[in-house]
């Protein structure tokens, strides 16, 4: 059954199985003392730059989590929108296993504003507050926007300024990326960031993650910390050979705009129709609307998609690496059908 | 180049890839609620008894230490051999992670007695102390012994007399279980442990692991504690695919008996030779032995191992599935030639 | 200089001081094993009931954090208004030390309704967000204000239905009980609340503090987190007695009312003022109001408060056990003389 | 009933009650910006040199934790004597609360040297493994025994030649610098240490203990991390009076002197006596021995102290600034005749 409910529901490409098994050649150096670690390492300094370093890790809770955790003390916190993944879906990871406080913003489509960042460094200083050290933000975002490269120069400007750094949660950097016609160094180090998430289980892998330090002197120790956290995998060549996969060539772009394309499809397919409205614009691979929920119930009997917000009956449509253009167009047809059918 | 350093230099067997192909069949649930993971969870029911309950993460640092916070409150301390895994190669995490205090009980050989846990519960019920709630122990241990079925019944016996845990780490409890020709439930349910670290990875996977509750009741909100920790892997169906790769059918087995008779093949070949000295039993699939300061440099310029021991010049040599007849050979060949140059 | 700006600039009463020398007979035996820390137990459980238990500890804030993580489980949360002290006012401390997130609600007042309660629980069993344990309210609260004995039951009632605590905060409870011409057992136990902080600092005490566990089955285990967490002291006599000189007799009731009395006299004398407007309902001891920027700063030279918000001007003025009327009665008249100043 | 049992069981002299009368004079600012807090800091750094700070908290519990914490990153380790109070009567709290891992080294006299810290520093720069960054010994020990200022220097300087830091838990600072008629300064700062915790409570306060980074450049941040820990107390004042008094003039020094005094004379008192063994010299205000277990269960009826271990018979007798003469020599008496009786 297709399934418009999450970009980790896809499989992975061919290329990333044939990379495994090239891996696979005998013995190797454990622990990332071998080559397709090397290899895979300078594959993400050709991205992000060449004062970058990358830690591979093999979930995206670890890479938040242990990136944020490996540039606060104990008092700091995170300067994050109400909607960040960082938030509201990672089971209280932040506080607990980095004791980090999250002050969370609200925001209308899930994008932080310099602005918001400078209201909350009214208590710097004063030993009851915890101080904040991080702007997290996540491109794409949870809403399926993304910030313009502007946008996120002013983050990093606003955050620079007051001894803050800026964190990009890039869970789906590749869909932002290519949503901007932009490399993923020029969405990163390129904008004054600081230390990414990057994300490649939803960009099309197994399981692979990494975090990754933009400026020198970010991180000092994290390869302890890493191990300490649960997250040096032994036979790291199998993780290093995916990430490689899918950075190396092209393989990360043309699996964004692929889904990138057909969440825009969708988009497309329903703009016209009446009781279903957009509700954030479709920047990325997600489609955010309102249904009447008895039509989300209908449709829900034959396709796979999350309710996002209970109280508004406001949905998402994810779209993978792996979305076929005949699942939307199907798609689309039923979501016309049961429209229709409902106020008729 | 062949490896003697450690069963974590070893890749996969071709098995392993096919179960990672067979599971890319288009979008699957995502988080565990897939059909390779209910596959696998029962076949670790089929091992581990109807009563227990698997849990899979990503290294063996993550199960030991997430499956002992599940069953510890903050103030608890877990009683363990000092040479242990646990003790000297998580980098803290148990400590740091997982908030607990490790008893560190010095042991000729890596095998705790029910007499030393008995020695470390002098204080139960004085709140200066920490307040012993685990016994872990390793088998096979870190210096390739393994415990006997009565051994480890003994432990879980002093351990529930007191009202504590005995938890198993079995990064290598397929190299135990088939020294004693015994099952893998055999070694852990049958002897009356209450949870287990299965090691996955070191048996020929890319990186799979498993925490396993062994009796209700216990690892209640397990669910939670993973994913806070990172180990919530989304693509669940590739773990758990490797998982039942190795566990289905006799995978585990065959390969675990051929370490381990690769490591007795090694140690039989080296049994008469003068200035060699093996310090531990060969029980499983580590040989380890002291050899003068030069043989070993000499050997290491064409054979990879690790020095266990500076102080005192023992070495380990370990086998894998994956290591050969002719590459023991050829290492036993070299270690006499080595020695028997040194001695002229 | 007389203060508004906290009650814990507050010295202590003379009786707290006599109940240290009283206390000071010859050696005693350590870690609350004493005869005055029996005396307060006893005087705790009259004043909370026959099934509560009171554990003494140095700081609130030690007493917030212990008392929730005594009762959370890691990937548990707590709910609380946006504005209390436990979520600005603690330094990230329930998130470091307890592992904690908070669930900060916004509100007009400071006080949290069982709507608000209800509006979080929509992820309950969804293991990517931390599970809601704890509702968590101050009273009075850090904007002055009294939870009524029908919202605190109507608290604890909607907690309950859900699965979740009621905790109070009382630093300040015995200014609310007194604001509501109750006992302090009424304002806790007798409206179903679970655990409390109780605050004795604020109160007239040089530094002493209670978590009490009002029903049976909570806090087990308490002795071992209290001393784990820097919080057992060794000479508790001395904590004890302060608390016991507070509670066993009206020193509590006396000094709370006095309080609200003095911020009652200082809101009439300046109800009527021109351009001055209080912005909370002065129900205990703190009186909270909107001035002019240069009168604040007019007043500042000869008065200690502090500005709530720099925003808004928005000023808060405290009263303690200690305020005297005749100092109350000059800063009124300052508070008008200023203002009228300004006004020409 | 007159106590051998702790120095904490022992009140506190008039003189520190006093202080706190003296310091209950009106309103004062909180938190520690007061003129007694001011004062209180000016005194520690007479006495521990230009350089250090100090910041007061609660508990010895605290003060360990806090101090170790803040020079410590979450992989770094610890190490200490077996014997350590750190290691044996913290509850777990340096590895729950600091995230710290302990590297426990049996010693015969509770003291740790040079060569026993560097057999710890094997595995430097191994990922796996727990990095050490502090040597934590006590002074006077918990046998009783005292580093000369030629140990603690000899401990200084191995720990800075690897990098490491000397933290010194002065629980009983005071006893062993008045063993060896040195000044506070000359037995911590003088020797080259980092940090101290310094114990005012069994010295002879209510509860008031302080953490002194010894060199600039140590405790960055230490103020948010110490409100963090619940151990910002309110009415600084209180606390810091206690400190002041205790260190401001020789109430220190004689209250130790006679305290390690009363130890000789109870030592010297039955160091003749057959069937008793002193088993650690007496150098502070501590008398180790073994005695029959008869004789100590008889004795422990009419008098209190504790057995320390179990297995041995070993005793601690210990002394206090308010132990008595008459008291000690009564207590000899009645050994004596208890000893006498059994043999009979």
């Amino acid at each position: 059954m297709p399934s418009f409910a999450s970009d980790n529901y896809a499989g992975v490409p061919q290329e990333v199985l044939d990379a495994l098994a090239e891996a696979n050649r005998g013995p190797a150096v454990s622990y990332g003392a071998d080559e397709w670690t090397a290899r895979a390492l300078e594959t993400f300094r050709a991205h992000f730059g060449p004062d970058s370093r990358a830690w591979f890790v093999t979930t995206g809770t670890a890479a938040n989590v242990l990136g944020l955790k490996a540039v606060c003390r104990s008092w700091e916190s995170v300067i994050t929108p109400a909607t960040s993944h960082l938030n509201v879906d990672e089971c209280a990871a932040p506080e607990h296993l980095g004791g980090l406080k999250l002050i969370a913003v609200p925001t209308p489509d899930g994008k932080l504003t310099p602005d918001q960042v400078v209201a909350q460094l009214g208590r710097v200083g004063d030993e009851h507050a915890a101080q904040p050290r991080v702007v997290s933000v996540a491109t794409s975002t949870e809403l399926g926007t993304v910030y313009s490269l502007e946008e996120l120069r002013a983050l990093a400007g606003i955050a620079h300024e007051h001894g803050l750094l800026l964190h990009v949660d890039g869970a789906r950097l590749a869909n932002a990326a290519v949503a901007l016609g932009a490399d993923l160094g020029a969405v990163t180090t390129g904008v004054g960031a600081d230390l990414v998430s990057f994300g490649g289980t939803k960009a099309g892998l197994l399981g692979a993650e990494a975090v990754v330090f933009l400026r020198p002197g970010l991180g000092e120790g994290f390869q302890y910390l890493r191990k300490q956290h649960g997250q040096l995998v032994s036979k790291m060549r199998f993780v290093a050979a995916q990430l490689d996969a899918l950075l190396a060539g092209d393989l990360w772009r043309r699996s964004a705009e692929h889904a990138n394309a057909m969440a825009r499809r969708l988009a497309a397919g329903v703009a016209d129709v009446e009781d279903l409205r957009l509700t954030q614009p479709v920047q990325a691979n997600a489609v955010f609307t309102v249904l009447p929920r008895e039509a989300t119930e209908r449709l829900q009997r034959d396709h796979r998609f999350y309710v996002w917000d209970e109280a508004t009956g406001e949905v998402r449509w994810m779209c993978a690496w792996d979305t076929r253009p005949e699942d939307v167009d199907a798609f689309v047809a039923d979501v016309r059908a049961v429209l229709t059918a409902q106020r008729s």
